[in-house]
């Protein structure tokens, strides 16, 4: 399935490249640049998307069709065109954070950086960097749209066959009104996510666990793991049962997976996660982690937690202070059991939920897979 | 028209003003900026969408229906979505030139750089307002689309009585072709255009007017006026030969709008443009004019051109001797002849092609409009 979706990324990007070509060869580094950001990654949103669409196609049949039958064109459309959006989403949250690394690499605003160095050209490298990164995530996020359209528009020539014409333009309605959604809503919550960052302070501390909270649902637990679940379902006709308990599943389990990726961003291992060890604590990121650790912590280490938080400077023997500090607050063990609390709810909320069994199965293992990870 | 056009986005803002409200009463700062990017601006994308459409659509019925009557309804909306388009690529230009100003008032990312100073939030400001700018940029690229597909399903469901529904899909299909074109090609433009400030000097002298020209072509002939038309007029099911005659008319007024464009931009009244003087002089644009000059002027001059142009510290002496140095080379004089020309060529090319009468009289109205404006 990761496979399919590469595969149709790599066409689509493939007709993108010949566009471009026809208007300048000095369009060739978007081209590469594309290639680059979208030739990894956990492809999370693909697969949800594809297992949602699984859970409910699958299940009329009476056999669940082998993963590369021709039925899953569009919906392998679909979660490519979800790979794209988040690249461009990833593009633009390193401008905004003014991130180095991605992944262990460079960040697309700083390779564009270096090429402007590279090439001797005048004017600001940095300027050139930001501007062209900005740029390819614009466009990205246009692809994302077109090949999202391609995918509906190939549901409904073959839904001819299976289904209704009427029925194939309701679930791609429903299909478009979910990523409409997704697409707000992720945006909303990474403002949120900012916000919180440049605010707190001025906040009332009663609230802080509530607001990290928020963001959590908004910029990760619907993006991540529901709506791309929703997207997948909708596009092959979801009911009203169907959908609630794919969201029932989708909602906590997002929680997990961003709750998984909080603890990575302080106590990662940079070999696996690709991003200096306590990324997040230089940056400064008001996680629920840090809001756990900042109610049980005594006055005087929340203090301090609060002085260093956010400083970009902080040194390795810093780094080390925080994390054990936010460990011994027990806020670790709390964010685990949170963890597997919400994986449990989300298994057990499709366990007997009107779906495929082998795409129950499949997200029963997927819910291990995004809150058991190291990267 | 332009009302009609208003009050589609001021309902599909209230829309999105209530989803925002939903998440967090911090959003509303996102929601007023929207609304003040969109209660203003020329709206010629708007209007060159929907007398595309009218040229087609009004054909058929023997008389022309008024602009408000209910018939109206996916026009508009496609072309309100094209005016939410492009303030998100505004917005998302003016942070990658750094812009302080934009129609005369301060850029939305100076807007919210000095929201964070006043509510005396921590970090930097100009993080806090640039990131802002980029994303509320992103998602009014998603609500565009969104838009968009409203407008789309309103002429599905309307089509079923004036056309068939094969039809109407097919003028569909082919309006969101047209937009996820435009879109790519804008974004291509810009870079190209960036590009351009941060490379000319390696590259051959000969080839400068044809790439100051391809940018024309790309960031702005197709994007403001070739495209909006052809969005329009596939909405309306428009012909092959329609298609053509418009394109014939688009692309040379296209060219035309963009470099009356580059002359405000270097002569322009700071009070009717709202930018400063010789703004585009201190931002280092490699503009048609500025080839043009380049070809013209003696060496000594020319090298003087490409000395100060782009020096963003140009005091009004410089501004005012270059902008005398570019008149007497002849340029200015040149580029009003193309403008004129262009304009000329285009109401040419629909002033007997099978295109409603009213709206070929308004395009050659339009024509006159966008290349004889003062801002």
């Amino acid at each position: 399935m990761v496979d399919l979706v590469q595969r149709r990324i790599d066409s689509f990007l493939d007709e993108r490249a010949t566009e471009l070509r026809d208007v300048s060869s000095d369009l060739d580094v978007l081209e590469a640049a594309a290639r680059g950001l979208l030739a990894g990654g956990k492809r999370f949103r693909a697969l949800f998307c594809y297992w949602g669409w699984q859970s409910v196609s699958a299940l009329g049949d009476g056999n669940d069709p082998a993963a590369d039958s021709p039925g899953t064109g569009p919906v392998v459309a679909v979660a490519a065109a979800l790979e794209l959006f988040h690249a461009a989403a990833l593009v633009h949250d390193d401008i905004m954070d003014n991130s180095d690394l991605r992944r262990g690499e460079p960040s697309l605003h700083r390779r564009f950086e270096t090429l402007h160095t590279d090439r001797g050209w005048s004017g600001s490298a940095e300027g050139y960097g930001r501007a062209s990164a900005l740029l390819l995530g614009d466009l990205l996020l246009g692809w994302s749209d077109g090949l999202f359209e391609e995918g509906l528009a190939e549901a409904a020539a073959g839904g001819a066959s299976a289904r209704t014409g009427a029925e194939a333009g309701a679930g791609a309605a429903a299909a478009r009104a979910e990523f409409a959604r997704m697409r707000t809503e992720v945006m909303l919550g990474q403002y949120l996510d900012m916000l919180e960052e440049h605010s707190w302070r001025g906040r009332p501390d009663a609230e802080l666990l509530t607001r990290a909270h928020r963001v959590v649902v908004y910029k990760a637990a619907k993006y991540s793991v529901e709506a791309p679940l929703a997207i997948g379902a909708s596009l092959a006709g979801a009911s009203l049962p169907q959908l609630t308990a794919l969201r029932e599943y989708g909602l906590p389990l997002g929680v997990a997976f961003q709750l998984r990726d909080d603890l990575l961003g302080v106590y990662g291992d940079p070999a696996a996660t690709g991003k200096p060890a306590g990324d997040d604590l230089r940056e400064g990121k008001r996680t629920v982690l840090i809001a756990l650790a900042r109610q049980a912590l005594p006055g005087s280490a929340a203090r301090l937690l609060d002085e260093l938080l956010g400083d970009p400077d902080l040194d390795a023997g810093q780094i080390a202070m925080l994390q054990a500090s936010i460990r011994d607050s027990g806020a670790v063990d709390q964010i685990e059991r949170i963890i597997a609390h919400n994986a449990e709810v989300a298994v057990a909320a499709i366990a007997d939920a009107p779906l495929a069994r082998t795409a129950r199965d499949e997200l029963a293992a997927l819910a291990a897979t995004v809150t058991r990870r190291d990267r």
